[in-house]
């Protein structure tokens, strides 16, 4: 097989869920398309890549810094919403149930894997908790053991502060993620969010 | 959500078998590697685009024409092997059981779809067959009513031709279950059974 195709595969097949078969395929399609099809995509990946950065505020994935929800006027100031990754607000506000901040930690506690909180956004999170008025923080990382022990990990490191701490309701199954659930099992979770420092 | 995210997003929905879900998360992987896999990838998609053509013999793609098959000595110059797509030309170099040369058509007769046998590389295949000394060509488009109608379009135009013909076996896949193919199928295999007696 000619070098760029096998390239193109072999690019292909690293991304998530795509295995070798998928890229072969991709690749044909895209050889098969008016250039334009195959030059556009290229383009939009470039494009992410040089254009998209993190909000300096929340963190979450942004081509103008404050993201349009850290500018917003329409928002709650006074409530964050701490989630994992960036997909995860997109989840939130699909549920059209949420009207507050944000704060993406880009990750959770797995200190077997050497993911320690200095890695994640959480010093970050502290910084704001210190000057913005947030009354509440609702803990919205996943309900797996990784999540759960991140969620405790900051509230624990909250202890002497007084901010109300909810975390979402286990709406989600133990061990399930965010983004595989519809809108209203995200939003009743949500709903349900219970208080979550210990008593 | 901001544009370029969403021009990834809506770009890479656009290939084959991906649908929104799975292109929102191949968006936010390239987001969250390092730069230089996104990059590495934008690059292949265009280095493939640029680089492979038609071979201007059999018409699989390459990025060297003639392609290496139409170029190599080793291969048996008086069969040609008909094939519906490029990729198809890699399943059967795969069999390893195949040493003659091939002929990519780039799609099947669909009369109902606009697409007439002057928009394959028929009238290609036509003129490759009066200058080189072929003794066999083998119809191995799918057996699909399709891939068929394009075997029999090529058998009848070639009615007056001296080449011997052959069409690739139908029959129930190797390790199939009988059960699983529809009575078309089985009934074909059943009229092209073959001795089986060890001689």
């Amino acid at each position: 097989m000619d070098k760029p195709l096998e390239e193109l595969i072999y690019r292909l097949s690293r991304l998530p869920g795509i295995g070798t078969k998928t890229a072969r395929r991709l690749s044909y399609f895209l050889l098969d398309s008016p250039p334009e099809e195959a030059e556009q995509l290229a383009m939009a990946i470039q494009e992410a890549r040089e254009k998209i950065r993190e909000c300096s505020i929340c963190h979450d994935y942004t081509d103008s810094d404050p993201c349009s929800i850290c500018k917003s006027e329409h928002r709650d100031r006074t409530v964050i919403c701490v989630v994992e990754r960036p997909q995860d607000v997109q989840v939130m506000e699909a549920t059209g149930k949420y009207n507050g901040l944000y704060h993406v930690l880009h990750g959770v506690i797995v200190p077997e894997r050497g993911i320690v909180p200095q890695k994640l956004r959480i010093k970050e999170l502290m910084e704001r908790l210190k000057h913005e008025p947030i009354k509440e923080l609702i803990l919205a990382t996943n309900p797996t053991k990784d999540g759960d022990m991140t969620a405790r990990y900051i509230t624990r490191t909250l202890a002497d502060v007084d901010i109300h701490i909810t975390r979402i309701a286990h709406g989600i199954p133990v061990g399930g993620d965010l983004e595989y659930y519809d809108e209203l099992t995200v939003a009743t979770a949500l709903a349900h969010r219970t208080d979550y420092r210990e008593k």
